[in-house]
């Protein structure tokens, strides 16, 4: 199974007055550790999305266990737990760079949609090539 | 069981280049919610971080419908589904004002903490009057 | 001089560890103060963009005074400070509305662009009618 | 006169449904162009307010050129324009890495405050260290 790595530094704007990131920033930093997971089937997301194909989410959900502060560095390693021809489900682990300390985990499912009707497509059919790539991080 | 109902108007800067609501942008939503939900008890959510206690989140979770739009007027319905010494867990029904279309759906676990500790604390030990309050709209 | 008055209570996502409203999110309150002075010509922002005019900022800026907080209600009070055929200028004045305290002033510069071809467009003979109510809402 | 150099990848979240990034998140790219600023003088802004310092925004302002779009990295050059013992002001000039292309321009000013009581403090008296490091990189 492929697993991607992203850093992400916090952000001051993220924090919140409980002095930590606020618990809706998470869904933005996993939005960017799905980027670089995508990134390696050799196609980015912006270019998926110029060429047509959406991926909104249809469902996500995070566990918060420890409160990331201000300037921490951050390690997310993102993993694809399933794909099939109208979805994929991404997991993500948040740690504290510096310690390894566990922040949070996620998860998000993603339908894949045309650009133009916003119709779920069977991405199987409409692009096969996309199709089997993804296929093959999730089983390598 | 009390229900608490909050009117969110979409602002421009929630939506995203998809031309709907970033996905993210619904827990800010609940937030909103919640505190509607909370002042029903008679005590603010500002006023309970005032005098040391704070609800931050240990877990969120939420299901996309459809994509609100900008302007668009939201309803939310919120419910406490569950409250314990320690925790308490919110429902949120994301409905578009104009025809009651379903848009989102979530569920918050927040932990009862100490402002200046950080540690989890009994609700039922360190605030009674609240611990009442928040039970008695729960069993309503 | 048409003045709009736009009421905005302070949310927990907006505020930063420092305890106050970070500075960027005071032009999303004059994002929402200007929909509501515009909406008194007759025509919403998001109509004006649904007919394909959109007014994006060429330029922007904010003084801050006193740091506004979590849950406060801020009163934003806005006048039309220029017009012309290409583009239109908004003073902004942010007040506490518990005290009237003076939290912040700012200007927004806006450009007329057409949605299509994104470039800038004479209001007057694209939208005659929007320009005299306009026009009309600087002169009262 | 030092100048530091930023690059920063454009999030999806900060775009708008105008397709391009919204204009209040220029405001949080010149906060990170700060940070690698003044972390030269080999102090990073976190460890500041750390020690007490705090350094919020009494003014900012931005002119905006051409619309960034979601993934266009950006590099921003800040320099340091002056320096009293009560305040600071910062420029910040964004362009697309691709070409060169001048994004947006912006300023602020930082006023040098007690992280405990609020008020402006004399950064020559309170931190003469700090002081003549941020001189000296002005005057470099």
């Amino acid at each position: 199974m492929y697993t991607s790595i992203t850093n992400v530094r916090v952000r001051y704007v993220e924090t919140d007055q409980m002095g930590v990131v606020h618990h809706s920033k998470y869904y933005v930093y996993f939005e960017l550790a799905r980027e670089d997971y995508i990134k390696e089937t050799g196609i980015e997301y912006r270019q998926m999305e110029e060429e047509g194909l959406m991926m909104p989410l249809v469902e996500s959900q995070c566990k918060y266990y420890v409160g990331a502060k201000y300037f921490d560095e951050l390690e997310i390693e993102t993993k694809m737990l399933e794909i099939s021809a109208v979805k994929v489900v991404f997991e993500y682990i948040v740690r504290r760079k510096a310690d390894g300390e566990l922040i949070a985990k996620g998860k998000t499912v993603q339908a894949f949609v045309d650009k133009n009707t916003f119709k779920v497509i069977n991405l199987k059919k409409s692009n096969i090539d996309l199709w089997n790539k993804m296929k093959k991080l999730m089983e390598e």
